[in-house]
């Protein structure tokens, strides 16, 4: 097959023409596509229809990454079935970036069977990862960064098989549920000749429209959860890879860490203990040292008795990277599958973190928070995969060619 | 414990002066809560904050019926410990009538342990059902309606133990995940000395803002979902009950029934065999003997062989009530629950309809539809539960009480 039918040409044109914001059949809304604390809040969507919303899908960097985070995702990861060779691998690429390409501009995916589903993108973003034995299926484990392996194991896991690992990633973000349903579904008839569906994680933030745009959100223990990020004017260090194996340039590397919400305990603790644990206060976000979300952490603050204002065994003292060049990017969801028979829900954190490098950039982190963070108390990972995300591409190329055409 | 503390009686007081549409801290905006087809489309709701919309909770109904659905839901069912009698019932429905009514509008529950995370009701309504053995463990098992008990069998029908059924039932309605997520977890915490939960059921519409307001939402197999309905004008005879029991004046019934839809078969289908199951075109809903979604469905019609332009067997003829005081009010969400490893999706619709009546309005129409409906080939029932709803209350009563008082 080909990458350039004809029917695309002409609005491929027009995404030259306009940048790549462009919804086919709706108005074309440009949505920023960066955040990063307070420095870069990201673009107020406007609320005319949020659905006619895009995010360009083309470009140097896949979207979905700093891309201001939408209301709801879906993480999907497959096992590749046997004898998917690289050829295999980069038929089913093309045909995902087509399918990613035409969706996410509010156009039915070539085989679309629903293509009525197709008509508000509403940010809609799809982004691809190569998990640590793709490689070797496609014959270039040599191309493969070291630390795409899975994580070291921490003393605090408690991992389960079907919430963990996988050889290929899609992550779907929109900010409409239904045009998450609907891409889900057709990304993964594509998938089928090529991979089966090893798990499924869908997750939540606040809706689009809902308090102030570009604030900080709640998870859902309650805190304010995003304050410290790298600033975009260190992405280019923090998030995009520029050493390396020369295929993944302008690529990314995804830790996707299930985290259960021992929620049932946590609530038993008050404000004071629950604040203690993490180093910031619940109302407005802002460190034990401060008075504003964003005033900067003092670690060295004593109290009256001598004693640090910000435990040696808070959360945001072990996870403080001071460096902006090595800060992970944060992107997490919250999930929430149900309630067991007694009451106790099912809920807690898809923790998500994109970096340049894993082990420079994430494993330090989290060996510190596994050694001795308060939180652990209260969060229990219970999934673990690691990826490769590729670089972006143009209209005419395909996610993934860099690696394996 | 009392339903009047004091805290209460300011904002009771406002919410007497406004007629009930206040959210503490934030903007008030009254919302319409009437849907019923196109003669009734619902307010469009300001897309300033849409987190700051308030639906009343007290009235002379339960709000979450005849109220324009929002874009999630969650469907808790309970049954009861034993020896929950009705006193213990009247102290549950207090306590869970006093959690709405705050929630509601953007206050936390008394006892919230992240509150937080209640100020952004975003049109939150919470509706509670009484299921057929509650009636038995209040010593009322005269109170309850004839026909809220289990529905009779369907040759259609493969019901599972884990979806069906229930004691209690709490629906909880926002434009908000992260809203639904907390206002869950405070209401079942409440349940809990005198509940277990027998099956929770999410599920999504299209999110707020996108598309046009009122416009008839598509289901996830592609249809546009909601055209016919009973007419606002009509709901004190199709939905609210006025005759029977006198404890149930102003309440209702409501079927919910979990259908799986049977996707991969159905995306088989071409066009026109998907508009010929139902009686409407897949693109504009209009149906298939006329021009524009809400066009008159001409069952007389015939093609140039004399044979009916929409079949027998057509969804649409099959399901259709001409008198609209017996139509049901559907008020459906759609649910996606994952992918099996094959690649095939567990989605479907949590089909949910009030109706004064069970007997006279739904069973009628199910058993129609279970009869012959072509549209079985592609769904499937695979959960079943009937609820009585009891009528709404004031600021100082409690849902309930006139069967538990
Ligand atoms: C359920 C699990 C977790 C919860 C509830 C949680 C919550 C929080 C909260 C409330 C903050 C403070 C506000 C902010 O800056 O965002 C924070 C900061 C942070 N967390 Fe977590 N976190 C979790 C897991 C993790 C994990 C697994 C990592 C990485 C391995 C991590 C890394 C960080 C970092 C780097 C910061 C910023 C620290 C700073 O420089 O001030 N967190 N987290
Ligand atoms: C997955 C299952 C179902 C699907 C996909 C479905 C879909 C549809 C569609 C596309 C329409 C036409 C548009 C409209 O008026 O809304 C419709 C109409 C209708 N459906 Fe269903 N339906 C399902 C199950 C049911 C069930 C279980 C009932 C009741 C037992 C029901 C009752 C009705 C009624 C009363 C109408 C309006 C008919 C008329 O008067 O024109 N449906 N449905």
């Amino acid at each position: 097959m080909t990458t350039t039918p004809n029917p695309l040409s002409r609005v491929r044109r027009r995404w030259l023409l306009t940048g790549g914001a462009l919804a086919a059949g709706g108005t074309a809304i440009g949505v920023g596509t960066a955040f990063g604390g307070r420095t870069d809040a990201g673009t107020e969507p406007s609320t005319a229809d949020l659905g006619a919303a895009v995010v360009p899908f083309h470009g140097p960097h896949q979207a979905g990454i700093v891309t201001e985070p939408q209301a709801h995702a879906v993480l999907l990861a497959f096992d590749l079935r046997p004898g998917t060779d690289r050829a295999a691998l980069g038929r089913m690429m093309r045909l995902l970036t087509d399918d990613a390409a035409r969706l996410t501009t509010g156009r039915a995916a070539l085989a679309d069977t629903e293509p009525e589903l197709a008509t508000h993108p509403a940010r809609l973003t799809v982004t691809f990862g190569f998990g640590p034995d793709l490689f070797a299926a496609a014959g270039r484990d040599r191309d493969r960064p070291a630390s795409v392996e899975p994580l070291p194991a921490f003393g605090i896991d408690r991992l389960q098989a079907r919430w963990s690992g996988g050889d290929l990633l899609i992550q779907v973000c929109a900010d409409d549920p239904l045009t998450i349903a609907h891409a889900q579904r057709m990304l993964v008839k594509d998938t089928r000749t090529f991979a089966t569906t090893r798990w499924v994680q869908r997750g939540f933030r606040r809706a689009a429209g809902v308090g102030r745009t570009g604030a900080t959100q709640r998870n859902i223990m309650g805190q304010l959860d995003g304050t410290v990020q790298p600033a975009a004017a260190y992405h280019d260090r923090a998030v995009w890879i520029s050493d390396g194996p020369g295929w993944l340039h302008g690529g990314s590397t995804l830790v996707v860490r299930r985290i259960r919400a021992e929620l049932e305990t946590w609530d038993a603790v008050d404000r004071v203990g629950k604040e203690f644990a993490v180093g910031r206060r619940l109302d407005t976000g802002a460190p034990l040292t401060g008075a504003a979300e964003h005033d900067p952490v003092d670690l060295t603050a004593t109290d009256s008795l001598g004693l640090p204002v910000i435990s040696e065994f808070a959360h945001v003292r072990r996870a403080h990277t001071p460096d902006e060049t090595l800060r992970i990017l944060r992107r997490p969801y919250n999930y929430d599958d149900g309630v067991h028979p007694d009451g106790t829900p099912d809920a807690g954190l898809i923790f998500a973190s994109f970096q340049a490098d894993i082990a420079r950039q994430f494993i330090p982190v989290q060996r510190a928070l596994a050694e001795v963070d308060l939180l652990n108390e209260w969060t229990t990972p219970v999934g673990s995969a690691v990826f490769a995300i590729p670089p972006g591409c143009g209209p005419d190329g395909w996610i993934g060619e860099t690696l394996l055409a």
